[in-house]
């Protein structure tokens, strides 16, 4: 059963009689069908009515007309209009290009634009790497997606996608002070994505993939860091897998294992789940255990694509098959980027001493985390209800502002070890217990963490 | 001999000693090798010294340093430092990408990305209009170049285009709140430019194509417009045909000649000329005859492309062959989109009664100024320091304000000729003459007007 929450947030205008009861009336009926009020603001009184705006969290659409109706049916009450604070908050969209040189005389005019511009011009064609320096290029990233692979939604395509990117753009500017700019393309060959991002690259000084379905990622991703002189990251892979590594570093320290002692299971092998096993390798775990929706991945399943099988190759030491469940069976740490609901408190039970489950299937985890509570050490998940919270804006805003300060022209595995351990380190100290593995996603303290320890990785010699 | 002016612009820093005359030496020592102060500015006052900011326009680079060796040559002065004003504008680009929204707490995190963001995600899924109004699409506009033919630079390719396409969003906002982004395309194949900005557009609610070189820009918009459910409208064409079509207007509105009594002599059949021909044929001249480097267009010359053969069929009904200035003799109306001094006062005199002579070529016109307004009724350049500029900031902003205005789906002639009668309109009246035929591009009327009309031209029945 869903909770009402802010992203179903309404205001609902009524008009009611002015009598002493009316607020409490008009709060009760809100609270009998399930809403949950987060504002009650008196706008208009007169000698026979008053107007007053309620704002509640629902669970849905129904669920705001069945709140809506319950105060409507109210005696002497009228419902005047509802707004959804989701909906006018999207109206227009949720960016906007801003001029950073004012325009005021004609001399201004012609220091930005002709025919003072044409001498910026040829500095860049006398040497290109200028564009980084007097150009939007030194601080813009482009968020591209083919829509295809949108948070839960499946394969909404490049329109519908678009309210997420923007939104990635705002995170972006909030936490980073990127300029990062949607990029959504009514394609989903592989080859096109990957030719119409190298066309459109010369402005940018980084690629932030997003939301664009496995195994299809892995290629472009791979041939666009081939081909292109700037940072390409695919934050559905890298942002979690950096989110998931530093988080795992502190929950192994509360429960005192070393992770060299570790055995892990991997459930999901998508976008998400195959980064995180290539940056857990580089951590050295006992061993993972990679399972898809076909079993345990080992080399002689015989159905594996070059992504599976290079996991196979890396990963299950005894070449152990099964399912889920049997995987589960003396493991330390669970680790889900699946599907909703696979397992209970009995296979918990089977797991290693202290285990740690990090159940991130969105918005349902793959275990009920009141669940695993009962008998994990530590729980995490991708909710913000639960304790902590593994979300990649801990990770992607920090990330590029570290790429784009030292203007680097790649990404690195070590840089996104560097990203997972400032993270880590900001949560780390006395601070961090159990239900305490990383900083919340309003630390301001993260992001500059993050680009710090990834300029540093970008620039030094190794 | 070029003259100085603010898109060349330095900051000198000079240490001086304190004495009376110090102001005097300096300044005399700016104008004795041709530098323009627009500024001086004592910056510090010490016993011993003064340090003085400097600031004055030049002509290039070797005309700053003149200017700088002559101010570091007084006695007992030190130059500290040279500071280029364009190019300090430009650090870091011109643009930035500004959140609509607040990220104050988890709550608005909520409603402008997940969960809350999916709802929105789904409507445009369900209804793809949607886009328009819940996403940045309702007021953004693409600014799509391959670099090919940027000012009068010719082709310098995509990144040193970027200050020019930055500088044109600048405008945008500026004058008509437009956000506009660049697309600086890494390729000059014209079907991969076609299909690029096809697979880019969902997120745009007009394309803007600037600086891409004739014939190709020709295909790469018709195709265009054929393919997306948007405008597509190449700056370089049309908004010079707007601007030009508004001009003669009423330049023949004061030497009281009927367009339909007029023959035109377009020299220059590039994307502005083309596309100046293409939009006066809509108001019936007596005749129109286009002249190029190979000289007077006529159905018989056999070097013809698609583009000069259609445009052969509709002009020069006589069947004239020879150069420009055969063309010339006669004519009422020279419009010349081309190259620096082709004729002079001898061939102007051969023109007919109160000639009305755009010599655009920029920066250096198709006939000095000076010499074409001692013979001509008429004379307007596209240089800000004569009278009667002739500039596309005219026309674009507005036009696409009107464009998104209306929602517009495509975008005709008769909205490009709406936009030519505002421009006219607003310097219409008892005020114009022949040193005011158009407005003043800082007119703040001009876009609205602009805009108004087009979007009446898009949403009317016609």
């Amino acid at each position: 059963m869903p909770v009402p929450g802010p992203g179903y947030s309404i205001t609902i205008r009524v008009e009611a009689p002015p009598s002493a009861s009316a607020a409490g009336d008009l709060t009760s009926a809100v609270g009998r069908v399930g809403g949950v009020i987060t504002a009650f603001d008196v706008v208009e009184s007169h000698a026979d009515r008053v107007v007053v705006d309620i704002t509640c969290n629902a669970t849905s659409a129904g669920h705001a007309n069945e709140i809506t109706a319950a105060l409507g049916e109210l005696p002497g009450v009228a419902v005047r209009k509802v707004s959804d604070r989701t909906f006018l908050i999207h109206l227009g969209g949720k960016l906007e290009v801003h001029s950073k040189v004012a325009l005021r005389n004609r001399d201004d005019l012609s220091r930005a634009y002709t025919p003072g511009v044409a001498r910026v011009c040829q500095a860049i064609a006398a040497n290109p790497e200028d564009a980084r320096r007097l150009t939007i290029k030194r601080n813009t990233v482009a968020v591209v997606t083919d829509g295809s692979a949108v948070l839960g939604l499946g394969n909404i395509g490049p329109a519908a996608s678009l309210p997420v990117m923007e939104g990635k753009a705002v995170l972006f500017k909030k936490f980073a002070d990127v300029d990062a700019w949607p990029i959504v393309l009514d394609t989903q060959d592989t080859q096109e994505i990957i030719r119409t991002v190298e066309l459109i690259a010369p402005a940018y000084a980084g690629i932030n993939l997003e939301d664009i379905a496995a195994p299809r990622c892995f290629e472009i991703e791979a041939r666009l860091r081939e081909k292109l002189d700037i940072p390409v990251f695919h934050d559905d892979q890298h942002g979690t897998a950096i989110v998931v590594v530093a988080a795992l570093r502190n929950a192994l320290k509360v429960v005192a294992k070393p992770l060299e002692d570790c055995k892990i299971v991997v459930c999901g092998v998508g976008a998400a789940g195959s980064a995180i096993i290539r940056l857990l390798l580089h951590r050295k775990p006992k061993d993972i255990i990679a399972v898809d929706i076909n079993g345990i991945v080992h080399a002689g399943r015989g159905d594996l694509d070059s992504n599976l099988e290079q996991i196979a190759a890396n990963t299950n030491k005894d070449g152990m098959s099964g399912r889920l469940h049997d995987a589960l069976v003396g493991a330390d740490v669970f680790i889900g980027v699946s599907a909703p609901n696979l397992f209970g408190a009995e296979q918990v039970k089977t797991m290693a001493k202290d285990p740690v489950i990090f159940a991130l299937a969105n918005p349902d985890p793959e275990i009920d985390p009141l669940e695993a509570q009962q008998h994990a050490a530590i729980v995490a998940t991708g909710r913000s209800d639960y304790p902590n919270q593994i979300n990649n804006v801990l990770a992607f805003p920090g990330v590029f502002r570290g790429l784009l300060d030292a203007q680097a022209h790649t990404i690195t595995d070590s840089m996104l070890l560097a990203a997972a351990d400032a993270i880590a380190d900001v949560a780390d100290g006395d601070r961090i217990n159990a239900s305490f593995i990383v900083p919340s996603v309003f630390d301001a303290a993260v992001a500059p963490a993050v680009a710090e320890a990834v300029k540093k990785a970008a620039t030094s010699k190794d």
